[in-house]
């Protein structure tokens, strides 16, 4: 077993801070990611957290600002079990770093991603506990781990729009797949904010805070904005570049890996396709041409429009190297971009290009 | 004066139906279109309706049917007045059809599309008044106009999900920019969906039905879905194809016009971009090499989500002949995809591919 728990074969971009990922393989075919191949995405240090000592807080533009234990917080609300993928924002940066390197930034592949089953209190029953007041526009949420990537170095934190916050989608989550949450996803208690970015999902949760601008902290004022292609992130003005929220439409092939080498004749091909918010994904297309010709895949139905969905198709694979491509389009009819190239960014942010990988036939 | 009281020089692409957009300078840095200058997107002929006997019906899956004139309709539900775009599923079709021929339907340019305000009542607070019942999934919108373009020729129909049927955007509307409803645009009375493909904003409403599936009107099962490039239309299974609803991310550029001759030196380029549904347009970029480098353009802001934002740029034109492109970003950070061969299918809807012109400069 690898750190935190974690499956031996995990491709560790960091040991400290711990950001990590699965294999291909680990996830293909499973709507529910294993939590020892769930992605760690992390900015600091894991905080210890005594949880008999741990309280939340609710405050901020609030009529009845709280502090609640994780017991009081399990009785006083109902309790929600919902399925939510979790994608990071830095999800594939793989396929930009090969266009013009990323410097400063982990190479994450296609597996920053995963599906987990979590239980908790819905957001907006805690928060209508509370009484938001007039003016609360957006639901900041603070953590303890001090990130020495912030610059100045500071807690991690984040938060979303009023409107996202009250979806009964998003939960305080303190279990996962049935499990107590895990210390490296955020015990006691975490955010989880489905169809947005990893990084709104804050793990070890001290704070829920109702401001009437978006948080201050360094990791949603200034880190996850997308900055045009020429520009210098270290002289960006603070809060330049488009704000990273809800998650464009994405996809990526699981099987077979990237670079394997395969008998010709029929291979099955597997991957996943998500998109954001309440959009889901509406076809799969896989090709063996570069495009030049399409195949639709077999596609699953989303169980909610929180979570990824699984696809397959089974092609001819010809003697010799092989580029096969896949390709997602969303409930409104709109395709994922063709070139990394064109996506490219300087901190590597959002890559929903048609995803590529090579394999070898004979 | 053209017909319907439109321009003379709207670019007519049917007359019987009446298919029209204007020119690129009609809609050039508008943020309200000029009704005269509004597209026309018709299946069928404009009927002629007495108001003194038109009613409205609210029914299906209701407790209180109603039977509603318009003078009962501006009594009984509070009058809003919001700015809204339209824009038809097959705005840029020539964009597509310049990929491969699409037999059959209009090659539309880039200005199916515009931007009104509407006035009328919320389509909730009329469902409200009915009371939907338990089971209430789909709204649907009824409309003589008999389109001998449906298989079987019908009248003009289509639905919506219950979800955004209730949203505060969605009007019952009886004025466009202060002025009864023009009978080309649907008076008395049309619906007004926003951020959805203008074929569900049904003109010359007779009912609005609460049903537990999706309309089986043949706009709403049948047409309006995009299929994939290899399907035959003809042949497709009925409701194949992703059924359009959200309008996918778009922009073009309104001026200069395609093909225009100019001095060399500095060129203001404009242009409209939109996102459906409650995106917004975060960036739009600028090319005069074919998307090797991008200038951004300067952005209106969007006064409600549900409207386009314009855009502009002054960049400076070598002499010869030069392409100049566009592209927009959204809110969630995703790019319009690069090439309409790639978006190209049988029916020719939701071009959203790169704006492109070529000038010639001297």
């Amino acid at each position: 077993m690898g750190p935190w728990g974690k499956r031996s074969d995990m491709v560790v971009h960091e040991r400290e801070p711990f950001n990590a990922e699965p294999p291909r393989a680990a996830l293909a075919e499973q709507r529910i990611t294993p939590v020892d191949a769930f992605y760690s995405r992390n900015h600091g240090p894991v905080p210890r957290i005594d949880p008999a000592r741990w309280r939340l807080r609710v405050d901020g533009l609030v009529e009845h600002p709280l502090e609640l234990g994780l017991g009081e917080l399990r009785d006083r609300f109902e309790e929600v079990e919902a399925a939510a993928t979790l994608q990071c924002a830095g999800n594939r940066r793989a396929g930009l770093a090969a266009v013009r390197a990323i410097p400063g930034e982990d190479p994450w592949g296609p597996c920053a991603t995963g599906t987990a089953r979590w239980t908790g209190a819905r957001l907006r029953d805690v928060l209508a506990a509370a009484g938001l007041r007039p003016g609360a526009a957006h639901i900041a949420f603070s953590a303890p781990d001090v990130s020495a990537l912030a610059e100045p170095p500071q807690p991690y934190g984040g938060s979303v729009p009023v409107g996202k916050a009250l979806g009964a989608e998003v939960l305080l989550a303190w279990a996962m797949d049935g499990q107590p949450l895990p210390r490296a996803h955020g015990a006691p208690l975490r955010a989880v904010v489905p169809g947005w970015i990893g990084a709104r999902s804050v793990k070890w949760l001290t704070a829920v805070t109702a401001l009437s601008e978006p948080s201050d902290n360094y990791f949603q004022a200034t880190s996850y904005h997308l900055l045009p292609a020429g520009t210098d992130p270290g002289r960006a003005a603070p809060g330049s570049g488009i704000p990273l929220g809800p998650i464009a439409l994405n996809c990526d092939i699981l099987r077979p890996d990237d670079g394997a080498r395969l008998p010709a004749g029929p291979v099955r091909i597997t991957g996943y396709a998500f998109a954001g918010e309440d959009r889901t994904v509406a076809r799969v297309d896989v090709s063996l041409d570069r495009g030049r010709s399409w195949c639709q895949a077999a596609l699953d139905e989303a169980e909610n429009p929180w979570v990824w969905q699984h696809w397959r198709t089974t092609l001819e694979l010809p003697p010799g190297e092989t580029e096969i491509t896949a390709r997602a389009w969303d409930s409104t009819g709109a395709l994922m971009p063709e070139s990394p190239a064109q996506l490219w960014n300087p901190k590597g942010y959002a890559n929903n290009a048609w995803a590529r990988i090579r394999v070898t036939a004979r």
